[in-house]
């Protein structure tokens, strides 16, 4: 594992649900094109009110993919 | 949207239940007196230990409301 | 003014136009229901997009004002 | 104590005698409009300078109270 | 409460379930060995990545235990 | 706009003119890539000085723009 | 001096009287179990309030002290 | 320019027209005594309020110079 | 070279050796498919230990290189 | 006091006594040489531990001071 | 390895050579009584200098290990 | 040592090397003006990159020095 180059990546996913789901929805959509995620970090964690109660949670987050050979 | 003035207030919400419920909490009390809650931010998730298990969450954030013409 | 006490609020102004217009937008309009506003602090300087150019800037700050005595 | 809802405010306080009156100071004047004050953290401690000499410190102080069921 | 001496420990516990869970699994072990852990406060909540999916979360936190009087 | 998964980058933009301009530059830029940009936030702004005078300004910013579903 | 290493800990002291006196409960309780404490440095100060008047005064800090050789 | 050993020296400009100004008076200032300034950066934004308007803006900044082989 | 707009990516290098050597490493991978880096920043150095040893140390880094008329 | 540019140093004083009096060595000393002291910042509180107590306290500060107009 | 509870010391470590060397320094002591160490982070790189040259390098860094299952 | 009040000053030093020769770089110029260094410590570490290689390191770094009875 130690002799990977890993990119780090900035994503926001949201949930009317949970924090743990805007994370989910967040890691699952960046899957489709950035292949190898291994880790994610929370940076922020927020969210937009409607009418006195939370609508929607986002979440702010860095995930790692490992760099294969000619990747980028 | 964008040429509202908007105020931000820090309060602190707590739940025996989840960080979620702890968010709600502190922002339907809030919705009491200030009307227009638009968004909010966590800034710290902490809580307090009883007997060897979390006891309640309490969650410090950040929630922004529109300020009407003469409001304040 | 060694003697007195203040107290500081959060504000978020906007404007199309510059960053300094948009501290003085959140100023006056505080200052409408804020009196003895006395300094500032720039927290963050953001804005949205549109179109690929910037539609308006919103700039978060702190402001203090002089609490009077029996104010609050 | 736990399903209080608390709202966070920012003062300054300043003292020419010591760290611990700057606080004093600003706690004091504040409760005169926010009952139930709970607890501070200090911020920032800074002051002014006159003749080569501390003229007077002042105290950044966040305190907490707690939200009574209609206040505000 | 106010005489007492208190010791903060950092702590890493995990779940494939949700973030409560990892703080609950880091308390409880630590509760084994540290008995009158009082509060704790989250530094960092992350996780590891499989198959494009939270594999399990990972939650930093500190955790504060009264110092009895020849303890340590 | 609650469904949307977001993808952050981080630009630097240069102005010989103001802040503001070095702004739009670094955006006006990155939308001939990255379409659908939605948001910055300033984190730095800096600049270099010849003959004792501003050259130009550089702002480092991140931008937030929606991740369509097959883009990346 | 430059050979040794060091661990670190993480305590809160408190004193109704002065912040000074809030380091030295903490200093002087952990050296009851960690002798050849050496250094400390201040991470947080901040209280309880009651009846509008500071009641206790707490301290975070870290204290550092040498590791002797079979010590930990 | 890669083994000049550079200087930094913090600044605080102001100037009741803009932050760019700001930048600039502190810039001029100090190249009448520290030749060979090469950049800065902005550490805060602040300013002073009078009737509800902003009265001066002041920029703290750090900028560096060339110490060349005796200077200091 | 103030008229370019640079883009900013966030890399991980690791190496069994030195600082140094991870940060090499990640800058060489990455020159791969991103041309023109300009310049680095640590961000964090940490690492792996096995047996009471460093078995290899990651440091985390932001590059930034300069975006060509219609790269990205 | 607005068409004033400032330069801000960083001192270390200490104090067997205070964190007051720790203050007030470092300003007294570069008032020596720094006329025109007009404001201080505190940005560390340490000491140092003899025997399981203080034996000194040590602050770090920023000072600002005024610059005439052919000084630095 | 994700259903681990890690706890994390903080580490001073020194070395006249290199920082690589202040770290391992650190690291090799701390195993003499906390086994399983499994990863380390860099908190601060200092020294102390004697005549104009660097004496030794100091490392604070943090250390985590498995706890194992009646350990702490 | 405890009755001494330090001045700190901020350092660039470069190398094509290693970071502890930017290091050494930096303190080696500074000493030439600077007498009665004392200690140092790291703010940042970043580099220029050519070719896809590290071209050079650059280190900020504080540096601290005795303020002797008329110096400054």
């Amino acid at each position: 594992m130690d002799d990977h180059v890993y990119k780090i990546v900035e994503l926001v996913g949201s949930s009317t649900t949970s924090i743990e789901d805007a994370i989910q929805t967040a890691i699952k959509r960046a899957d489709q094109t950035l292949r190898n995620l291994r880790w994610f970090e929370v940076l922020q964690t927020r969210g937009h009110i409607e009418s006195g109660a939370v609508h929607h949670y986002q979440v702010v987050l860095k995930a790692g993919f490992t760099l294969e050979d000619a990747g980028g």
